[in-house]
């Protein structure tokens, strides 16, 4: 698959040059496609110039990601003191089965953010938890123990502004030149499905907190 | 979700320091980790210091990750021109629904390599482009058109050999404090599950090629 990068809030860095057209220029699709996803790379580099890709869980709020670390992670506060960072979201939605090697690919939605993390604190800190795990467990927030002190000292909370950022989304089927149409091989595309499968109760789980709450049956993926 | 590092040919870069008890250090887990997935994220600096994280479609060959991408990728010419590198693989196999938000979670196999990539050539090259396509789409290779000249021109093939990596897992339910399972929540496991959909025949699909391959139906996910 090829470098993506394009445009909603373009820049030179972030125009799409590789296959140009799958970029994707507005706003409510990256909205979309960072709402589908559940965690990101997040890409640094360290003091020696060491690139790192770490996965992370996040959130979109408005036109900021969220993310939450420990303090203790030495990238985690890499990225809170200000590091340069990229954050990218790719969401494989199947493969592509060309008639050739070459034009055999995948469907995917990606984005890239660039950028550089704020730390949040306070009510701000307290906020984003909350957005984050109601992105990944919708409902749920209301009906867990919320952070005491201690877990909020020992949790590291970043926001990273959407303003530097591109799309590029992949969901055609196969593109064949016409001599390879005529070769006599099945093509299409194959989708990749994600779904959830059935709840598994926790072991020490209480028999009187037995019954699955409805809003887990209502959690789908776009 | 935290940063994670850890062990088989482990440095210091690479052990695990977050949550280490979730390190692997076998390497056939990392092989199997390595070989169910589809798409890695590829980090790396840019001549700037600029970070970035690349989705890139992968093959574990022996002990080497094979990658390709166009030979007119800016940031895949800085690969080949030896720039450190990190490749992180992460499936998301499901949530940790806990009693408390500290303690929600995903589980998750994740795979990260440090290094430096080397450029194929010949029939490394073409051995390797084969790999790719039988890694993703396993028995088709044979079916399919191969890589004219022109095409294995414009694909650049990199090789990451797999000495410096690491390997988290977790796999388990909740772990909440003895007083939190007593609070009057339903808490376990939620199942994350991928499979491949039904195959969507191309547009100029002839109708002498409809006949869907049988070996399509033996993909699945591990």
């Amino acid at each position: 698959m090829d470098a993506l990068l394009a445009n909603p809030g373009s820049t030179e860095r972030t125009r799409v040059r590789r296959i140009p057209e799958l970029a994707v220029t507005d706003r409510s699709t990256l909205h979309q496609v960072l709402d589908a996803g559940l965690l990101g790379h997040l890409a640094l580099a360290d003091e020696t110039g060491q690139p790192y890709a770490l996965p992370v869980a996040y959130a979109r709020d408005d036109e900021s990601l969220l993310m939450h670390g420990s303090t203790a992670s030495r990238l985690f506060r890499l990225c809170a003191a200000g590091t340069p960072v990229c954050f990218t979201v790719t969401l494989v939605d199947g493969l592509i089965l060309a008639r050739s090697a070459f034009e055999s690919s995948m469907n995917y939605r990606s984005v890239m953010v660039l950028g550089h993390c704020n730390v949040l604190h306070g009510r701000a800190k307290d906020r984003a938890l909350r957005r984050i795990t109601e992105h990944l467990m919708p409902e749920r927030w209301d009906e867990i123990r919320k952070p005491s002190a201690q877990e909020l000292k020992a949790t590291a909370v970043l926001e990273l502004p959407l303003d530097e950022c591109s799309v590029k989304i992949n969901a055609d089927g196969p593109d064949d030149a016409a001599e390879d149409v005529e070769l006599p091989v099945w093509a299409g595309r194959l989708p990749l499905v994600r779904q959830w499968g059935d709840p598994v109760p926790a072991a020490d789980l209480k028999p009187e907190h037995a019954r699955i709450p409805d809003y887990i049956q209502r959690w789908s993926f776009s």
